[in-house]
């Protein structure tokens, strides 16, 4: 099989920060995990809690604790360390190599979709609690098995709030829908996302919006690896 | 301006797991860093060396430890760990915002060139011991100041090795510059240099080989930022 990883992000117009954080990391035994946060509020406050839960996340990780349980770490963390006064959502999107499985662990309900091999598209819901707010904490996780076709798609709730200063919304699991029939790539997804809220929002974002798309080829089970990054660098 | 990474991985012919390490992370003060080693010897001994100084660079790097001083506490923790008996070769490229400065961090004398805007290429040569072998051990540190047309590229030494079974050699400037001229973007440097490396070895690679390459083009400073990544996934 082969995994194509496609990650978009904007953030909020005229803001020097964002509040988002997303990562990529190279999981131990094999596989990748993509780790996103979303902190409370917005701009350098909200950046410096999204970029201590993804460093605590991936630390876990990389150390080969499970996404469940470096969820749990992260809040109970984050919660001894602010007293439960601030908070973040958190999406971890696995390919986890020695389970052979998409592993979907959620905290604070982001919005996650998955789409299998023969088209069926949900969204993940999530009872589980924001970060940081509570000491007990009990983070969702969804294992799905690792097949060609799958595809898994989360973001930050900027996307879902894309247009609300026009009075238009997006009707997102139509356009992930509209746009993976166009073009089946995980970079024609996230790109696509994103466009559409830059869009609903004139080119303006109301909010940070960081989109992250995973999905699961047929293919050769060797080869290079190859990663491309592009990112604007500030004038100030 | 701009900001364009590139990175192309191939593992050993045959080999489950390589022996290099690469990850890419946003700074906590913006910017990006490429952490590359490459532990000694092969398989998943040198995996576990170079997973595991590159996650103690990266947790340093987003405390908002320096980049010197995060490889001097990977030599010390790696040394304090395993008494001075593992090494791995260590390569940083960073992009500070801070110090609107790329700043290229070595230790072990990995392969890194510098290509200034007026087309100059040079090998930064490293006098700073492998990390992990000496109590005491001085990164070697090389500040540029952050300009449109700068290109950094460091490599492990399987680029270089290439071809040394059938009694044939890289010349690595030579390719590239070559490379350069023909698509002057990080992508076509690191995926050009791969292939070749690959092409000498006919197909089944003697070493791990990891490629990262950094382009400062000129640009807008703000807009959105992309990721992909692409990797296949072993059927075992």
């Amino acid at each position: 099989m082969h995994l194509s990883v496609a990650v978009a992000k904007v953030d909020k117009w005229a803001v020097r920060q964002g509040g988002d954080t997303l990562e990529m990391i190279e999981r131990p035994q094999g596989g990748v995990s993509l780790v996103l946060a979303d902190g409370q509020s917005s701009g350098p406050g909200a950046k410096s809690i999204s970029i201590w839960v993804v460093r605590k996340v991936v630390t876990e990780l990389a150390d080969g604790v499970r996404d469940g349980a470096a969820a749990r770490a992260a809040n109970d963390a984050l919660y001894a360390l602010r007293g439960g006064k601030v908070s973040a959502t958190l999406a971890i999107l696995s390919v986890d190599l020695e389970a052979r499985a998409l592993v979907i662990t959620r905290c604070g309900d982001p919005p996650v979709f998955v789409r299998t091999a023969n088209g069926d598209l949900r969204e993940l819901t999530s009872s589980a609690p924001t970060l940081g707010f509570h000491r007990h904490a009990r983070p969702d996780v969804d294992i799905l098995p690792l097949k060609p076709g799958l595809v898994a798609c989360a973001f930050t709730d900027g996307l879902v709030h894309a247009g609300s200063r026009t009075g238009r919304t997006l009707d997102v699991p139509a356009t992930i829908e509209a746009l993976w029939v166009a073009s089946p790539t995980a970079q024609g997804l996230a790109d696509g996302l994103l466009a559409r809220a830059v869009g609903l929002d004139n080119g303006h974002p109301t909010d940070d919006t960081s989109i992250a798309v995973l999905h699961v080829l047929p293919g050769e089970g060797d080869g290079p690896r190859y990663m491309r990054a592009e990112m604007p660098v500030p004038d100030y």
